[in-house]
């Protein structure tokens, strides 16, 4: 049977972690009233990219960090913890670029013998219409606060965030 | 009109970030094969609690770290990215234990005059049981492989985490 490997690692990497952990009073409502959603990219670290700390925001990962998946996430973050900022971050190289739904529905059906027909699986062709589509569904939404949204393009080439505007 | 003023001060923490950059060569799979799933809560940053680099996880993050939501996620981790474990964490003191789908329906109601009726926010009442709850959604969904998955509480007030078992 398998084992869980890497979560033993986490556990011991978790140890050094609680450590030297001096954060245990923050208040649960982000600092910086802010809400991130953003690719789930292994490469991307939105925390070191933007420079958060603990404490400083909500951060809404997704593959591609795509809003529609968010709204629920959002609405939570602006209705209950008083977030008025939204920021959205695609990034080059990523993995909802080199797929269509038909393909990945072939695999699922090969390797698991399900049929996933009813799942948008929400991959995308242009990068930049991709964030600037994202952000329109945040601002469309009838959930969604009327607050600043700022979308960029992450280069994992680079380290740097683009605006998309 | 409100301006986006904490996008500016990302990308001023961001021109740091860039200028030390040193991985831009990471390939897209990520290299330690395993998704996380957790809570966009600000206190919690994944990469610092768990010891990840840029390039070892997927990590997929919404309000209360629910995986019903993440099964499109972990399907292109798995599918496309080859991820093969799965680590979920929920946290100590967390919003969802804090309000109902009928708190949150009335209040943006009051606040944006929108009928919420057909979400369901996902909100729980016990954090042990939450965790329990989405182990098993995820073992149970016909998109997701048969791979190792551990439930973890984060505890906000000492940055351990504790295995739910």
């Amino acid at each position: 049977m398998a084992t869980n490997v890497v979560a033993q690692e986490f556990e011991a990497a978790n140890k050094s972690y609680a450590e030297s952990f001096t954060k245990g009073s923050l208040p649960l409502p982000p600092a910086r009233k802010v809400a991130v959603v953003a690719c789930m990219d292994a490469r991307l670290d939105p925390a070191r990219v933007l420079g958060l700390e603990e404490g400083d925001a909500h951060v809404i990962r997704n593959a591609g960090g795509r809003t529609v998946e968010a709204i629920r996430s959002l609405a939570i973050s602006q209705q209950l913890l008083g977030t008025r900022e939204i920021v959205i971050i695609h990034h080059t190289d990523c993995g909802m670029l080199t797929f269509t739904d038909a393909a990945i529905r072939t695999k699922i059906q090969e390797d698991l013998g399900q049929k996933a027909d009813d799942i948008a699986f929400l991959p995308f062709t242009d990068l930049r219409e991709s964030v600037l589509d994202d952000v329109e569904v945040v601002k469309r939404s009838p959930l969604v606060l009327d607050v600043p949204i700022t979308g960029y393009i992450y280069e994992v080439e680079t380290g740097k965030i683009v605006k998309v505007e």
